[in-house]
C-alpha cells in the first residue's frame, strides 16, 4: 500500500468525485492552490490532473482550468420520514438475534478465505505475547486499576487530543469493547421507563440494549449522508422528556453518514437546554478516508457527552478492549464497570499501550484507511457491474458499510434467508429500525476485498432478486 | 512438587489432623484399611505411620492401633449471631472501593517479589500466543458464538461431570470472569427492590453488585466451618419473600467454610418450596486440598441453581474468562451477555479449551492444590510463631484465605491503614458484611508463600497490634 504523493492526490480527487463531494461541472482549485493545499510540487499536481483527464474524470477547459467531467452519480437511498414519532417499548424479535450476530462479521462470505494479516498486526500480536509473558512473573493474580491501565488511558487521551477532544486520562475508562461502553453509558444515565432517542436506521446493538434495560426508544430519521435530523429532534423535545440520545456522528452503520459540525453544536445546545445525555458511538471515527471528524465530545460544554469506542473495527474484535469517556457520570461508570466486569485484561492493555506509544497504531490506521478505500471502490464497482435492477446506495467516505435501497417490492429478510443457503450473508434492513421502514434495504460491508468469491456473491445476490426468487 | 505416594499419605493425614477432621484421641483406620483406601501397599502405610509417629502427630497403642496424639487445636472464630435479620438497602462506603481492590490481590505484600510461573503456566501462554496467531489469519473480525466457544463449553461440561454436575454444553455460557457471571445471574433473576440473601461474612463483590442493582440484602450468619445457617434461612423465609440466595458452598472467602451435602440438599428444598434462585459462587470449588466438593448444582432438581465461576483463582485473573450455568434463566442470560459485553476473546477461549483437552488443566490443579496446602501451613506456622496475643483463625481445607478474629478491642480498619503505610495489605473484616459484625476480624491469604518479607509482614502486623499502635 505504499503510495507516491502523486498517487495519493489522484486517489483523493477521485474519491471526492465518487462520493459526490465534487459535483460534475465543479471547477477544481488552480494548480498553484492544489500544490499549496496538498504540499506537493506543481509538477506532481499537473501529472495527477493529466491522469485524471485520461481516465475521463475531469476535463481541461482552455483558459478556465480543470472541471469535474464525469461522476458515477448515485441517487442516495430514501431518508425515512416518520409520521408518528413517539416513545415505544422495545421488543427485538428472537429471530433477529442470529441474523445480528452473523451480520456483525461484516463479511458477505464468512467462510471464504481472507488475506493474511499485515506486518503491523503481527507486531501487535508480538506485543501481546510479550505482555503476557512479562506479566506472568509479576502480576497475574492482580486486578487492573478500576479505570484501566494508566499507560493506555494516557495514549487515548493523546490520541483524542489530536481529534480536538481535550480530556485528562482520568476521564477515560477502559471497557471490554464498545458494546460494554454503550451499556455502561446507558445504565449510568437512564432508569427503566426513560425515553431514549436513537437513529433510524441505526446500530442494532443499541436497540437490543434498550430492550434489556427496559428503556423506551424514540426513533429519529437519520439521513444517509448527514445523519440525524436535528429539526425533528427539536420538535420531539417539545413533546417528550428524553433522558439520553444515542448517536453515531462519524460513518455510522449502516449508512456511513456523518453529522456536520453545525449539527453537532446544535445537538449540544439542545442537550444543555433540555438536560439530556448524549451517548456518542465513535467506533468508526478513526476510519475516515480523507479526514478524522471531530467528535461531538469536542464541542461538549457541560460534561454531557459520553463517548464510546473500541479497537474492534480498527484492529481486532478479539482484543475485547474499548473505552468510555463518562463525562459527569464517570465515577458512576467506573463503579458499574467494577461490579459488572471487575476488570479488563492487563496484558492486552499493556500491549495496546505499547502499540500506540511506538506510533504503530497511527501507522496501522493509515494503512487500514487506504485498504478500506480501495475495498469500498471494489464493492461499488461490483455493484455497478453486476446489479441488474433498481438500486440506490450510499458511497461513504469512511467506515465499513454501504446502505442499499432495493426495489420496494423486495423483502430483504427473504433475501437474507435465500442467500444464507449459499453461505452469502447480508444484513437485512429490518435489523436497523424498530418500525418496518427498511424492509427493502440492506447493508453490505467493504471490510473485505470484493474479489473472487465475494465478488461472485454480489452477482449471485442480484440474480436471486431478479429471478424473482425472493419476492 | 512431585511427591511419592508415601509423602502424599503423610500430608493427607497431617492435613486432616491440622484442620480438625481427625480429633486428638481419634483412632486411625487399620493398616489394611488404609492400604485399601489409598490404594498403596501396606509397607507404604507403615512407613507413613512411623514418620507421623516420629513427628509426634500420632501414637501407637499396643494391640489397639494408631491414635491421633497431638493437634494444633485452634479455636474457630466466633460465628455471627444476628438479632435482627431483615432486608436492608445496600450502601457500600466509597472509602471501601480502594480497600476492596487492593484486597483482591490476595497478597499481604503486593510489591514484593513472586516466584516464577511454573512450566504449565508457560504452556498456557504458548497456547494463547498460538491461538492469537492462528486466528489472525482466520477470524479476527468475527465475534464469538453467543454462549462462547463450543470447544471450551464442552470441556467445562466434562470437567463438571466429574464433580457430579450433569449438564450439556448449551447449559454453559462463557463470561468475562466470575463477577460478570454473578452480575448476569442476579440481573436475570431479580428486579430493583427484590430481597436477596447473602452470607455474612461473605464476598464483598456481591454486596457491591446488590448496591448497583438496587437490591435489598438479607445477611445470614455463615459459620466459619459449615457455611450458611440453613435454620436461620428457614425462619427468614417465613418472614420475607426472597428472590435469590447467593452462596459460596466451597472454601468461601473469607472463612474457607464448606457446606455439607445435607445442607446443600436442604437449601435446594427451600428454594423449590419458596420459589427462589440459588446463585452458587463456585470459584474456589476446584481448590479443595483433599477433595472436590459436589456443587449445589449437582443436587438441583428444578433448574434453580445458577453456577458461577472462572479461571481467575486457578490460573490467572488476566484471562478474563469465566462461566455461568444459567439453569432456567439461561436464554435470558445469553441475551444479557450479548448486550452488556457482546463477546469474550475467542483466542483466550481456544487456548483454554486446548489446555483442558491436553489434560494440562487437571495437572495444573493438582500442582496448585499441593502448593496452596504448603502455603496454608506456612501461614498457619507464621501466625503461631509470631502472633503474640489472642487470635482465633480458620484452617480451611481449600481455597485461598484464612479468617482471623482478633481481640475485640482491635479495629482492623485502623490496622489496615497502619499496615498500608508499610506496604502490608490486609483485608479488614468490615468489608465482608454490611453490619459492623466483623470490625475486629481480618482476612489473610495463602495465595503466596509466607516466606521472606511476607513472613516478616506477619510479625510486623502483630507488633502493630500489640504496641497499641492501632487501638
Amino acid at each position: 500500500m505504499k503510495q507516491t504523493k502523486y498517487g495519493d492526490l489522484v486517489q483523493y480527487i477521485e474519491n471526492d468525485i465518487m462520493t459526490g463531494i465534487l459535483q460534475p461541472g465543479h471547477k477544481l482549485l488552480s494548480i498553484t492552490r492544489l500544490s499549496e493545499h496538498f504540499a506537493v510540487s506543481k509538477n506532481t499536481v499537473i501529472r495527477a490532473l493529466h491522469l485524471l483527464e485520461s481516465r475521463d474524470k475531469i476535463e481541461a477547459r482552455p483558459k478556465s482550468g480543470f472541471f469535474v467531467k464525469h461522476q458515477v452519480h448515485r441517487e442516495q437511498p430514501t431518508a425515512p420520514s416518520f409520521h408518528n414519532i413517539e416513545p415505544s417499548r422495545v421488543l427485538v424479535p428472537e429471530l433477529f438475534q442470529d441474523i445480528m450476530l452473523r451480520g456483525s462479521a461484516f463479511d458477505i462470505m464468512p467462510n471464504d478465505v481472507l488475506p493474511p494479516p499485515h506486518a503491523l498486526m503481527c507486531k501487535l500480536h508480538r506485543n501481546i505475547n510479550k505482555a503476557i509473558r512479562t506479566q506472568a512473573t509479576q502480576r497475574a493474580m492482580y486486578y487492573d486499576e478500576p479505570l484501566g491501565l494508566y499507560a493506555l488511558r494516557e495514549e487515548l487521551r493523546e490520541h483524542y487530543s489530536s481529534a480536538g477532544v481535550s480530556i485528562s486520562s482520568t476521564d477515560v475508562c477502559i471497557t471490554s469493547g464498545c458494546q460494554h461502553a454503550l451499556f455502561l453509558g446507558l445504565t449510568a444515565t437512564c432508569v427503566k421507563g426513560n425515553n431514549v432517542v436513537i437513529e433510524s436506521p441505526g446500530f442494532y446493538g443499541v436497540v437490543q440494549l434498550l430492550e434489556e434495560l427496559g428503556l423506551n426508544a424514540i426513533e429519529l430519521p437519520s439521513h444517509s449522508v448527514s445523519g440525524v435530523d436535528i429539526n425533528v429532534l427539536r420538535e420531539t423535545l417539545d413533546k417528550y422528556k428524553i433522558t439520553a440520545c444515542v448517536v453515531s456522528p462519524a460513518f455510522a452503520t449502516p449508512s456511513g453518514s456523518c453529522m456536520s459540525e453545525d449539527n453537532k453544536k446544535a445537538l449540544i445546545q439542545l442537550a444543555n437546554k433540555n438536560d439530556f445525555a448524549i451517548i456518542e458511538d465513535d467506533i468508526y471515527g478513526d476510519l475516515g478516508f480523507t479526514s478524522r471528524p471531530k467528535p461531538i465530545k469536542a464541542f461538549d460544554t457541560e460534561e454531557r457527552v459520553i463517548l464510546c469506542s473500541s479497537f474492534s473495527k480498527t484492529l481486532s474484535r478479539d482484543l475485547r478492549i474499548g473505552w468510555v469517556m463518562g463525562a459527569r457520570w464517570q465515577s458512576k461508570i467506573k463503579k458499574l464497570k467494577l461490579v459488572s466486569n471487575l476488570a479488563c485484561s492487563q496484558a492486552m492493555q499493556a500491549a495496546l499501550a505499547r502499540f500506540m506509544q511506538d506510533g504503530d497504531y497511527k501507522r496501522h490506521l493509515a494503512y487500514k484507511r487506504g485498504t478500506l478505500l480501495v475495498q469500498r471502490d471494489q464493492l461499488v464497482q461490483a455493484l455497478n457491474k453486476y446489479w441488474k435492477g433498481e438500486l440506490k446506495f450510499t458511497i461513504p467516505n469512511g467506515g465499513l458499510t454501504v446502505w442499499l435501497e432495493l426495489d420496494s417490492a423486495i423483502n430483504t429478510g427473504d433475501l437474507y434467508n435465500a442467500a444464507a443457503t449459499q453461505n452469502i450473508i447480508i444484513a437485512p434492513g429490518a435489523l436497523f429500525s424498530l418500525a418496518p421502514n427498511f424492509t427493502h434495504f440492506m447493508r453490505l460491508s467493504f471490510n473485505h476485498p470484493t474479489l473472487g468469491n465475494r465478488e461472485k456473491a454480489i452477482a449471485k445476490l442480484s440474480s436471486m432478486v431478479f429471478k424473482n426468487l425472493i419476492r
